[in-house]
């Protein structure tokens, strides 16, 4: 047992069942194990340096002081975070219930389809409200929307121009986003008013709607922008805020191709910034250079319909550094609370919703008015710029004295936000920071543009009108959730994706009113427990990865990685170079690697991998000598994405130093490090961690993740940091590249509580024991499946890939029928042909014990034996249960003339009939949804026959 | 839509569904239903007067001001109640959990697998730690369960002495508990120090293990008190600490017949003294004595090993006033968390908690006795009495200073108990009390007596050995939630049981440190915020009730009543009538009502009934004058049991109150009065309420409840009260009727929110929806099943009961077989034969939508038309899907040979596909677990084959 007892809980096996795992891999103690499987060049020699780790009790006690020293006022910033309440139905069977939170994302749509409707019902929100034909499953926040906007504009313009006009409305975070990714890509910024007109040329423009300072136009202003953009050849993308939409004209109406954007005030806290769903949707035509996830409606074997990610082929991991971008994820679990919130409210509830706002809004301007307070804009929706020449600091400062935050626009300027917490007791305490009577009541809902009202039915779904009692939806979310095959199920043993434990105590703190009620542009003293987390954090990620300096911007893996090549595309020019802009990828690498490299403005150049699955050095050497004038860096991840701990990885970090290179070390599999060797020691100048692998965070059924960016200190100069936040990253860095100064702010917790609780010896044996459990599976399964790469000492790192090629060449059973036929077993897939075609990867992670590990390879073993009837001429490979997998309660009402009987079909060997997983549906046709795409909720008619 | 928001989403039907609803009942509008089927005569005039309704969020931060005036401090006072660790996946994955707290009590053991299972771990671990027999599957409290030992020892007692004898060292408050209820029976209490012998003649006796001082006494001692009971023919009880138990030999080895106590330090929260769950085991012999709820194992169907309630016969419902107990509830969720505690520790884990405890408890003694301080007892567990001669007050208010709460003994003496939160500096902090210097460390674990160190081993069987990581912790909470058929899969519609909407906002303050903290014997100003809440929720239940004062302490509402009862018999004492004993009781009454009469002293008489369920005013006329010198009261449920207003309530109240009796209206109806009337208006003179019924605390799959008394003003001075809390009860009150002075205190929060968010309005609104609802539902079905019974109007009050008798008769098809039908179609079961053989009660709620009442109508009438199919001769009734229900999945992959297909079983008309509840097992066979009684978990081997 660890000195942690928190320790003893994550790690699965205990100590007999280590002994009885060693015993299978041929070892007498995990540290020979280890020894054999890690190269003792970079093997740690010290332990790592961090507190004594903590009970659940303790670290939960730390985190209530921390919380404690933030302070949630009453918050009227705005800028695109405004509070909101979280219907407590939904935080409770969503935000804070394992069967959402530990979901993957869902690749295998047959053991989603719970979150996948969820998701259309939130693709269809967003293009109901924006009045577009196809919106997406939700991006990052409202400012990378809008930078993926920008990217989608000039991708799809005819204009040659590489100029994209912003709206001087546009928030100051967005415009400083899109700032750092138009720099990296040579596109030119044209931020300006746009009553003055547009320029000649340009490939998009960008409109807030309302503005960033409450301003609406007249709807004629919205439609000739939109016509300018035409003339010029270009595309219109307008940020609208979701909720002025239920009363103002949707962008749709009145010409817009792309409307990006967040879903925060959808029922999402504040949360310090995130992290939030932003969104995108786009005008027919453009769907299929939308980028991040869709969503859309296929049929499965039996013909019903049902639901799975839409036009994956154009996504990032296939086309590589041809992607439209790096995204990789979405924001899965705060996209289905802002869809619920959708749902739950229903077009009326929001409409009521906005009126109300807008009538206190009104309220207040009102009282302001009549006090001799100058309201600047005659047009508005919820935020009120208000001019007080000289004063704007000390009305602030008395604003907080009652209780609120205001937002600061200039000495002479205040910016007041109402929003769905607003109260008319709010309205009184403004009215006090003005030296005004309070005495403000909810005003005229008129003081919208006349022709501005919005002309368009929206929700008319059924799924909007349903759940209208707390008993209804709640029913609608298990409903939902049941469907789904999570962690809280059984074993998810995806290659890669690390789906380890998300330990409670690490996931409460994350609901408290003081981490959950903050804005992130609130004055620093109020965010001062956040403050002083974000620093143990990031100081204890740079102890045990090696590094000097860590952001937690980043608030997805590929952000990260964008933040890492931006910092060593910095520091090159920092230091004459420009002309380095070559990035070197083995052709093993993760495709968002390549896109990345893209994004940041580099060239990629592929490396070549022996047949063994590393790195080809030869090749490295003649592509670094071949480029060594132009050398940036290479991207390289370790172990490798085969799952081996490449003995050369200090050999290829010298080489590429050697030619003027960085070497920029993607923390995916950090899994398999911690404890055991840092990267920032033994060759990379930079790495990404993904928080949500290798730290807790849940998965959330995809998103939300965190991607902080962690370097040596010659590069962190050019760390991300944010102009709204000086303390957020160094003066020299950057820009920002998200919307909030700490990116996912308010998940962090989780992380911290992680590390708090198991300590160096925890956390090392974390990395010990994950190590243990792939090369138990390798050396269970080997015998039935070829393990595909393997290390010098025969062992492979934290995961090992299953070759079935060979298989499927004999007897046509594929990949897919595996992976399918593991659901009727009770499984979740493992990663289908990555890195590898053919192949299947299994990363086991510390957190399953020795019976979930048994219970995998024994039904690994039972598929093998079907296989070999399949290749022995029993079944007929169409006939057989793999390719009718996965097989559902209700196919076995219907009449039977398959070759195997109903028993075998769902009760296979070693499943027991009560907890048994039931999929919804049957194996999903994901071409046929493709080619007749529908990306909404489909009527219910199609649900019948 | 009400006024109030929360009611909207409280009451199922909005207004256009209240409209098409009324239309089937021939209604033009709502308040035209209610006031044909209220008799006007009680019909309120004016309405309810509470304060505007909250909304969710302002409740909430309403109780968030309220539990800050709550100070949790570190609890050392020990007497039974110590601060222990909920670990947190328990705590969110059941406590949190809907699948868990709005599961009704397992009567339908087909639906209800999950819950049994966890009992049966329960019940499991009380009998392995106790070395007895057979253990409950739990009881309220421990003072409680002492004293339902008390009354077991009398029965089955063969002394013919009316005297029990209680160590001195028993609890305070349990003692003031048996002598409550021993006054009222005439049992004699005796007292005493046993060191110093037992009296010659005697029935019980009782001993506190350790002893409420924490005294320890060597083997002998306690095993000559067996012998001691052995020779007077009476029985022995051991009131335990299970958590010593892991350490120190079990009451069973050394003859105790029983054991009583609380699992309350088995991961439950203080909760300022409940709720927890008591437990009881006995040797073998007794256990078809055992009060309370019993699990049991048998087959089903199929022949599968199943789990039901076992003994159900014995139960008060049946047995009446020949009850053994009236207890009608357990502690179910308090119990599943106690039980869950012990298999997330397994033995191994529970016995390093309590050496920890041990440990550090010698360690105290030793810094004690170094700094000259007397520790009183050579042999201890986790307590300490220290001898402080004149400076009691002053340690214990210096200890407050360090935060720490000691135990008052008297002037001469404190206590301080050590528990699983206790740490070093804790022990640190003590010593400052004492003036003496922080350097205790943990001591000895040898201070146990030698000979009493445990022989026996415990928690042997595979369920406290398999869950030891987080991760598979979670999982088979899953795994045993997914089996169970709660109010979050759908309606469950039982009659007289009232399972409405359990709101998330209502629930998740329960959780929150500030309530759940809280000492039961702290100092007053620690609970100022439950104080406050305690009071306001008793002056609102007043309002509502029509009554004067208010007692929260009854923590279910069979001790509601009781606590009734006996301020009846005081009052009658006080006023020189001791002779008034006979308590009238309506034939149709709850077997509830005898068996507490009872208990009370009282003698019961049972009035006849009308042949359309109202009481026969004849007859009572008839008896009241015939016990006109010894009338005591009349029990009457109000809407009657029959569901039905009766329109001569009144005069009922009045022919009782001629003949010198009180009335008692049980409140178990009340959902159909709020707002409506007033019991306490009406001729009422005490009535208990069930929080847990009308007031929104979950039913936790058969408890906790709260069942507060509530009476006119001269029968207050008669309210239970409480020995170490003066604020708990009037001077003159009977004494405490639970261990806790105010009962279930921690779970007031969830009906304090629901009557604050909904206010009068809205809780009028749900009971004239709760009407509507019922009568909804018998005008769709009256054409399928004959409706029972009917008011004047017509109407039916809140439920309504569906008589089958007639179809039994003519098809065979029983009220079982519709009712297990009714799982196929994804329904509970309503109320079987209560309060008339051979029907169904309904009971819909406010709560439920349309959809989901018509959903439920229209499986009743497909049920109908499956019982036409048995009439007609198309199935035989053995061979119908009614007789076969419920179909479990596993049933369809075998042979099929019945004359219907597989698809009607389990897919009948109206039944989808996704989102089918499947039952564990098939049809169980109750009464052959009876016969072969197996309570404790089953070895594994017998689930094979």
């Amino acid at each position: 047992m660890s000195s942690s007892p928190f320790a003893a809980r994550h790690i699965g096996p205990g100590d007999p069942e280590q002994a009885k795992m060693l015993a299978e891999c041929g070892y007498g103690s995990l540290e020979a194990l280890v020894e054999a499987a890690v190269p003792n060049a970079i093997r740690l020699t010290t332990g790592l340096d961090l507190p004594e780790p903590a009970s659940e009790t303790e670290a939960t006690a730390e985190l209530r002081r921390l919380a404690a020293r933030n302070r949630p006022m009453t918050q009227m910033i705005g800028l695109g975070f405004h509070d909101t309440i979280t219907p407590p139905v939904i935080r409770r069977n969503v935000l804070e219930n394992p069967a959402w939170y530990t979901a993957y994302t869902p690749y295998q749509p047959e053991i989603s389809q719970g979150r996948l409707e969820a998701l259309l019902n939130f693709q269809t929100m967003v293009a109901d409200l924006t009045g577009l034909k196809t919106a997406n499953a939700s991006l990052l926040d409202e400012s990378t929307a809008v930078a993926e906007a920008v990217m989608l504009m000039r991708r799809q313009s005819k204009a040659k121009s590489q100029t994209v006009v912003l709206d001087a409305e546009t928030m100051p975070q967005t415009i400083a986003v899109v700032r750092t990714r138009a720099e990296a890509l040579g596109i030119d910024l044209d931020v300006r008013d746009l009553s003055a007109g547009l320029p000649e040329e340009f490939f998009g423009v960008v409109v807030q709607y309302p503005g960033a300072s409450g301003v609406l136009r007249e709807k004629g202003f919205y439609q000739r922008i939109s016509e300018a953009a035409n003339a010029a050849g270009a595309l219109y993308t307008v940020a609208a805020d979701l909720l002025a939409l239920t009363l103002v004209e949707a962008p749709g109406e009145f010409g817009a191709d792309i409307a990006a954007g967040t879903t925060q005030r959808f029922g999402l806290p504040l949360g310090f910034g995130g992290p939030h769903a932003g969104y995108m949707a786009v005008r027919a035509g453009l769907e299929r250079s939308l980028p991040g996830r869709l969503v859309g409606v296929s049929v499965d074997a039996d013909g019903a319909p049902a639901y799975r990610l839409a036009l994956q082929t154009r996504e990032q991991h296939i086309r590589r550094e041809k992607a439209t971008s790096n995204i990789c994820t979405a924001q899965v679990l705060p996209a289905v609370l802002a869809a619920m919130y959708a749902v739950y409210h229903g077009p009326d509830g929001l409409k009521r919703i906005a009126e109300r706002v807008h009538s206190l809004t009104t309220g207040l301007a009102a009282a302001l008015r009549d006090g001799g307070v100058e309201v600047v804009h005659e047009n508005y929706f919820d935020t009120l710029l208000v001019r007080v020449p000289g004063k704007a600091e000390q009305v602030i400062s008395d604003a907080r004295r009652f209780g609120v935050n205001l937002g600061r626009v200039d000495a002479d300027h205040v910016r007041i936000a109402c929003d769905e917490v607003t109260a008319t007791d709010t309205l009184h305490r403004v009215l006090l920071a003005f030296e005004l009577e309070a005495n403000a009541k909810p005003g005229e809902t008129a003081v919208l543009p006349g022709d501005l009202a919005r002309s368009t039915d929206y929700l008319s779904h059924e799924v909007f009108h349903t759940h209208r009692s707390e008993t209804a939806m709640l029913r609608y979310l298990r409903y939902l959730s049941d469907q789904d095959y999570a962690l809280d199920r059984g074993m998810i043993p995806l290659g890669s994706c690390t789906m380890k434990l998300n330990a409670t105590a690490e996931m409460e703190p994350i609901s408290w009113p003081e981490f959950a009620g903050l804005h992130p542009f609130a004055p620093v003293e109020d965010s001062a427990g956040y403050r002083a987390l974000v620093e143990q954090l990031s100081g204890w990620l740079a102890e045990v990865t090696g590094y000097d300096t860590v952001s937690l911007q980043p608030n997805a893996g590929s952000q990260g990685e964008f933040a890492g090549l931006l910092a060593i595309t910095a520091y090159h020019r920092a230091n004459g170079q420009p002309e380095r802009e070559v990035c070197l990828i083995p052709s093993s690498a993760h495709g968002t690697n390549a896109a990345s490299a893209v994004m940041a403005g580099m060239r990629v150049v592929v490396v070549a991998c022996t047949s063994d699955g590393d790195v080809d050095l030869a090749d490295l050497r003649k592509k670094a000598e071949e480029h060594r004038d132009t050398l940036s860096a290479i991207m390289i991840t370790y172990p490798s994405t085969h799952g081996v701990y490449e003995h050369g990885i200090e050999e290829i970090a010298s080489i590429v130093h050697e030619h003027g290179g960085q070497v920029y070390v993607d923390g995916a599999n950090l899994n398999a490090l911690l404890g055991l060797a840092k990267p920032g020691k033994f060759g990379g100048d930079v790495s990404h961690l993904n928080l949500h692998k290798t730290f807790c965070i849940p998965h959330g059924g995809g998103g939300p993740g965190v991607g902080p960016v962690a370097v040596r200190s010659h590069l962190a100069p050019y760390l991300p940091n944010h102009p709204l936040d000086g303390g957020a990253g160094p003066e020299t860095g950057v820009g920002p590249i998200t919307a909030a100064p700490y990116g996912s702010a308010s998940i962090l917790p989780i992380s911290w509580a992680y590390v708090r609780m198991m300590g160096a010896e925890g956390l090392t044996n974390a990395t010990k024991v994950a190590v243990l459990a792939a090369n138990y599976v390798a050396a269970r399964l080997r015998a039935h499946y070829p393990v595909l790469y393997a290390g010098q000492s025969g062992l492979v790192a934290h995961e090992c890939i299953l070759d079935l090629r060979g298989i499927t060449k004999e007897t046509g059973v594929t990949v897919d029928d595996v992976a399918k036929r593991l659901v009727d077993y009770g499984f979740h897939a493992p990663t289908m042909s990555f890195p590898v075609a053919g192949t299947l990867m299994v990363e086991p992670t510390e957190s399953e014990d020795l019976a979930e590990l048994d219970r995998f390879c024994d039904a690994m073993i039972a598929i093998r034996a079907e296989i070999t009837a399949v290749a022995e001429g029993r079944w007929a490979v169409e006939q057989s249960p793999l390719r009718n997998a996965p097989h559902t309660a209700e196919v076995l009402t219907g009449d039977w003339d398959l070759p195997y009987d109903r028993k075998l079909a769902v009760y296979p060997a070693g499943v027991k009939a009560k907890g048994k997983y039931w999929p919804p549906v049957r194996r999903i046709d994901g071409a046929r949804g493709d080619r007749n795409l529908v990306c909404s909720c489909p009527p219910l008619s199609s649900y019948e026959g």
